[in-house]
């Protein structure tokens, strides 16, 4: 039953881009496309908003649809426009970020991707459609967040060291942080406590293992 | 002719918030609809993107069509997407940021609208559709970014007194602000410099008149 509209209409799709740091590094979740246009290559995840549903719940669901993850938070990033972007038909895209903690995150590929996996952002392969553009936008927002002084706990797992936060922050913004500087400014912040329990690697010295405060304030509007 | 689709297609619009500031207040620009829906009643400026058109294009013909102004700059705001929005069909508008100097903004009504003028954000109309909302986020961006440190020169005039541009800061704001902390805070950041010229008003002393040095940084990527 074809649809029918006395001037063209586009087609309004939602991307995802979800972060998550795994193994010490910042990674980025892809799927590899089943179908044309860019069939095996890699894209983000994402599809067509339907005609009753809002753009996050959209987002919500082809992030679900495709790579088995339900996001906790969805904010949204910047709206992709360029009449040719898609080679399909006139496709915006409206671009969505998802800060996930690893421990959240076990992505299965679903119906529409024949692959769902985590790639370090510092070793990508080839992105379909303009996503390479979009994961650079996510990248800097991340990055504008951080200089705001919102820390990064979205990404962080139920525990965590400080070590570990500072990681995340230095993958981040691309820079090593002095360690007396950075405990001193999270412990002004006030946003994470001990959680009384140690992590102990190898030879180190046990290190505390913190927890967020509340999730409450973390959450953009 | 129909255009005809496979699955529906929603519509997708821009609606832009030009921000001026007129008689030492923050001002909108709102046209009044001519057609329906909401016929009669205020509205930002916008309407529907073309199919072979750029969001930020649509933006600025739209606004350029409705109310006789050329934006300079475009700040892409957020896209709302609420599936019943629009009582025709389901509309989907990417939001824009116009801040325009108020000697550059000379509105007239054309085609698509009966009137268009300057509100103040303190005493406005009924807006039709979602508005209201979009206004809201706008005022709060336009917070957000003098929060950051990045001061509302592209809402003044070619020349203009410090404390103008205090009076600007303001009425984003909503507080009053220390004068000789701002005008520390101003000179630190090294944006601005003196005409060399002198504006005078009754008996008041004689005050600087200052112009952006360098229009290059003020614009968001």
């Amino acid at each position: 039953m074809p649809y029918r509209y006395d001037y063209p209409h586009p087609a309004v799709a939602v991307d995802i881009v979800v972060f998550t740091i795994d193994d010490a590094d910042l990674k980025v979740l892809l799927i590899r496309r089943r179908g044309p246009p860019f069939a095996g290559g890699w894209a983000l995840p994402g599809g067509f908003v339907g005609i009753d549903e809002s753009l996050k719940r959209a987002a919500w669901r082809e992030l679900r649809e495709e790579t088995g993850v339900s996001a906790g938070i969805l904010e949204q990033l910047h709206t992709f426009g360029h009449p040719q972007r898609d080679p399909r038909e006139r496709v915006i895209s409206v671009a969505y970020l998802a800060p996930v903690p690893a421990d959240r995150l076990r992505p299965e590929p679903a119906s529409d991707a024949r692959e769902a996996r985590l790639f370090s952002v510092s070793d990508l392969p080839l992105l379909a459609f303009d996503h390479a553009k979009i994961l650079r936008l996510a990248r800097e927002r991340l990055r504008q967040k951080l200089e705001k002084s919102v820390l990064p706990l979205e990404l962080m797992g139920a525990s965590f060291t400080l070590t570990e936060l500072q990681r995340a922050c230095e993958l981040i913004l691309g820079v090593t942080l002095d360690k007396r500087n950075f405990h001193k400014k999270v412990h002004i912040m006030d946003v994470i406590e001990a959680t009384g329990e140690e992590w102990r690697e190898g030879q180190h010295r046990p290190a505390k293992l913190y927890r967020v405060k509340s999730r409450r304030d973390l959450t953009d509007r």
